[in-house]
């Protein structure tokens, strides 16, 4: 029952280990400068497929289905092949594109409005709590990295290093940062002096660069966009409160803004962060079972304040070494939402963070309606715009409304607004849900009178957003698998779910547990069952809380 | 008559010359790491004077006086040496603080919310001008720069090159993004097909990295933040409608917002962008008579896309090359604001764009007043920030009141409210403007009545917005030369003043009054004189406009 597809770009994106470009952007560009008017070389077939997958960006965040290319390019069906249909919703949304180096990631305007949306919802919070916005420099000295004992060890695989500037050879490397503790600390450590100078809060929107061999849009990149915080205080006791509060507000913001039912809790010592003393996470489950890290927030204790001498003069004189924290947020979120909430028709985009909420389709047949339908199409896209709704109308004559149907249905709008001649004569429209496909979330007869028409779309959008939430959750909960035994997780892993069990084995035991089944130790849930096993599945020895573990992206 | 000031931070920031870290930046870095007890090696005298001019760094963007050190430093007087004032603000007013390799800053709170003020006012004005946001990876291959001509010959010995990535030499090096035009168009090769496909109008806000030479905090870093706007057209109208119609933009943000008469109009062949058919500038004039160039909007023709290959099919059916633009502001503009409107004092912000528009110092003497003073201190600053006023209230008791006088004119905030144990009885503040120095810019008596106190502030904080705006027009006025001789030219640029006259001589012309002078042509205005000369004041030839030359950053 697999609809034919175009050949997957899962190949071009992941499948080069090399340190140099893909074959494909060298031939691509060896095409257009040396060859332009021959055919394309043989090895470039993979190339044509995505260059034809690319449709045409334009000026609006959403596209128009005029402007749209290949629109009867069918998206693999997800049951069929999940990191496929991944790719093609990438693609035919236009929500990134590859870059020409390899495993970097062009964000085109429709998937930069979702990374918009979360930023304009953090940057507040971050701000309510006391954070303020700065910006440091990318380029770390090498040394700095060096520092800090498992930062570097957990850090240099993975570093991009300048090595030329303005055509002469460096004397000291520089890393172009892949997160910025260390020279965050080397900044704080010229800032902080005494006790009235901290707690010192701080975040900044950056890019950052960690050199992935696998690398996935918007999951692992090469180069990705986030935000950083960055924190200092007085009181190991201060740290610890900011680092939960910090994992809390990205918990809110995956239950209330994305709809991802996130599960938030403590890493464990394997999986803590390179630096860190403790590392608190948010962990997704995809459309395909597995699990996403999807936030992080980091208890640094003293350890970069020791290792760059971070002190301050405490009330009683004397000095001490500060106790810090960090945690980000990164565009992989978008990843985490797509793959959350998608389906066989392709993206399904959460009502809150959608940069568009509702899609006006006309419908007409014959040249005499055509100028009633869109006037009322106008007056209803108008009277949405003041109420505050992020609202398109494609009113373009090259497409069928069936057509646009499909293609709004793909970049995952969730409302979707339908008037004929006969709506224009009843006064009315229809309106379809993105989330309840056919007939059944179709509703015909909606006045189009302002005050109830805004009240009855806002009313349905919140109606979506609570329903993507509570289908999420479902489908977590319903593979969420409690283990009494080894055996037992075993059998969960291999059906592809979580296994969540009692555990306070060695970080040995762990590790085996990674290299047997696939799957990792995702966190020690804050939420702990009631009913559970007083002793670890894997060692019989008493344990004191559940683990989750999952195979994950 | 000039105040005692400790070593300036120029040297550290513009001296050094090598591609490597300056000796400060080791220099500290070692002691922190290996001499932890001993005292400041000899050649730290600088970085010491840096360091203790650092202040703490708060989580209000404002800093309070509460927690600022070294609260009596003095300012370098802005007449008596213009580069070390405009140091001495930066540190003072804690807006940005130099990183840890030479010709990097990190942009401190304070300085940030004065680019997050320019961000959040052009976001809105490109979005409504039809251009969408989105990214674009930072590594660009190597050979992408050398694609056309002028601009590898413009950009090459800038480069910061990453030869080494996850601990591998890399086969072909990758450049750090200097200005994207060339993996931007490398993108719109795939994207572009067809006329209806255009235009396409792009926008991102990201850092880019040119290795300078001779850097100065906000006006030229080896790293800094910037907008940089992308577009393609199918007619060369478009493109000229589109660059001109940035740089509008761009002028009115600098008028309306900033209160910096720029002037606008187009390079000459020698300054125009490496790949630009034409470039138009806005240029301001600092407070030490120099140029800087605020911002730029090129005409890319069709270099780039000839170059690159981006082509589309036109309504005929026959394949054209696109037309293109290119155009950028950045954290440069945050230096223009304060070496426009600076003074002595520090520091003077445009209401529109002051992260704190209205400073409110409370004063007591005896602890009986302190509560009602506070209270009616509190309830002044509700009052106010419920209209959508950016206020702060220092209710600091470490300082005294006159010291924060100064530590908030310092800082620029443009209204300073006084509210005394008297004003309370009265039921009214003293309201001092920071542009209108001592007793003549203090009114007493304003009523706190709500409604009066907001209309009274909002049009204070008006009168001061048009007030630097005048100032600085005229001063930009009188400091502009008509010369009808290169005589005359040489004489006005001595004086330090910028000249005008009618010019239509060679580049190597050009080359020579740069030469002889220090003096560039800064652009041939759009708003020409009437009653310009017909000749060119260099060769007497027909000259059809007059052009201005400066001294520049």
């Amino acid at each position: 029952m697999g609809a034919l597809r175009l050949p997957s770009l899962s190949t071009i994106f992941t499948s080069s280990s090399s340190t140099r470009f893909s074959s494909r952007s060298s031939s691509v560009f060896r095409r257009s400068s040396r060859l332009p008017h021959l055919i394309r070389p043989l090895n470039s077939a993979n190339f044509s497929a995505q260059s034809t997958v690319q449709k045409a960006a334009t000026n609006e965040v959403g596209s128009s289905g005029q402007k749209s290319k290949n629109q009867d390019r069918v998206i693999t069906p997800r049951s069929q092949d999940f990191n496929a249909w991944y790719l093609d919703v990438i693609a035919n949304a236009e929500l990134a594109d590859y870059g020409p180096v390899r495993g970097t990631m062009v964000i085109r305007p429709y998937g930069y409005a979702i990374w918009e949306a979360i930023q304009d919802y953090l940057n507040v919070k971050f701000k309510e709590t006391g954070h303020s916005n700065m910006y440091f420099p990318q380029f770390i000295p090498y040394s700095f990295i060096e520092k800090e004992a498992s930062h570097v060890e957990g850090f240099s695989p993975e570093l991009a290093v300048v090595t030329i500037g303005g055509g002469k050879e460096l004397e000291e490397k520089l890393v172009v940062r892949p997160t910025s503790e260390t020279i965050v600390n080397h900044m704080f450590t010229q800032w902080i002096h005494s006790y009235r100078d901290l707690p010192l809060m701080v975040n900044q929107w950056a890019n950052v660069t960690r050199w992935e061999m696998r690398t996935k849009p918007f999951v692992r990149t090469l180069e990705f966009l986030w935000q950083e915080g960055h924190t200092a205080h007085a009181t190991p006791e201060e740290a610890e409160k900011e680092a939960l509060q910090m994992i809390d507000v990205y918990t809110k913001f995956a239950y209330e803004q994305t709809a991802i039912p996130v599960i938030a809790g403590r890493k464990s010592k394997v999986e803590t962060f390179a630096g860190a003393s403790r590392t608190y996470t948010i962990e997704a489950m995809m459309g395909d079972k597995k699990a996403l890290q999807a936030g992080t927030s980091h208890n640094l204790g003293q350890n970069f304040s020791r290792a760059f001498d971070t002190q301050f003069m405490d009330e009683n004189g004397e000095r001490q070494h500060v106790w810090q924290t960090s945690w980000a947020v990164s565009t992989r979120f978008v990843g985490g939402i797509i793959m959350t909430h998608g389906d066989d028709a392709g993206l399904m985009l959460p009502p809150k963070i959608a940069p568009i909420q509702v899609v006006i389709v006309p419908i007409w047949k014959k040249d005499d309606e055509k100028t009633g339908v869109l006037e009322a199409a106008f007056t209803v896209k108008d009277i949405l715009k003041s109420a505050g709704i992020r609202i398109n109308l494609d009113d373009s004559d090259q497409r069928t409304p069936g057509w646009k149907f499909n293609f709004w249905e793909m970049k995952g709008v969730p409302l979707r607004i339908e008037i004929g001649p006969r709506d224009v004569s009843n006064g009315s429209v229809v309106i379809s849900r993105r989330d309840i496909p056919g007939k059944q979330g179709k509703v015909f007869g909606i006045s189009m009178e302002p005050s109830s028409l805004v009240a009855y779309v806002k009313d349905k959008l919140d109606e979506i957003q609570s329903s993507l939430l509570n289908r999420a959750s479902t489908f977590r909960d319903s593979n969420i698998v409690d283990v009494g035994s080894y055996e037992e997780l075993k059998d969960a892993i291999n059906q592809g779910k979580w296994a969540r069990g009692s555990w306070s084995a060695s970080d040995k035991d762990e590790l085996k547990v990674k290299e047997e089944t696939g799957a990792t130790l995702r966190c020690f849930p804050f939420e702990q069952p009631k009913d559970r096993q007083k002793t670890c599945f894997m060692t019989g020895n008493p344990a004191e809380e559940v683990a989750l573990f999952a195979k994950s992206y």
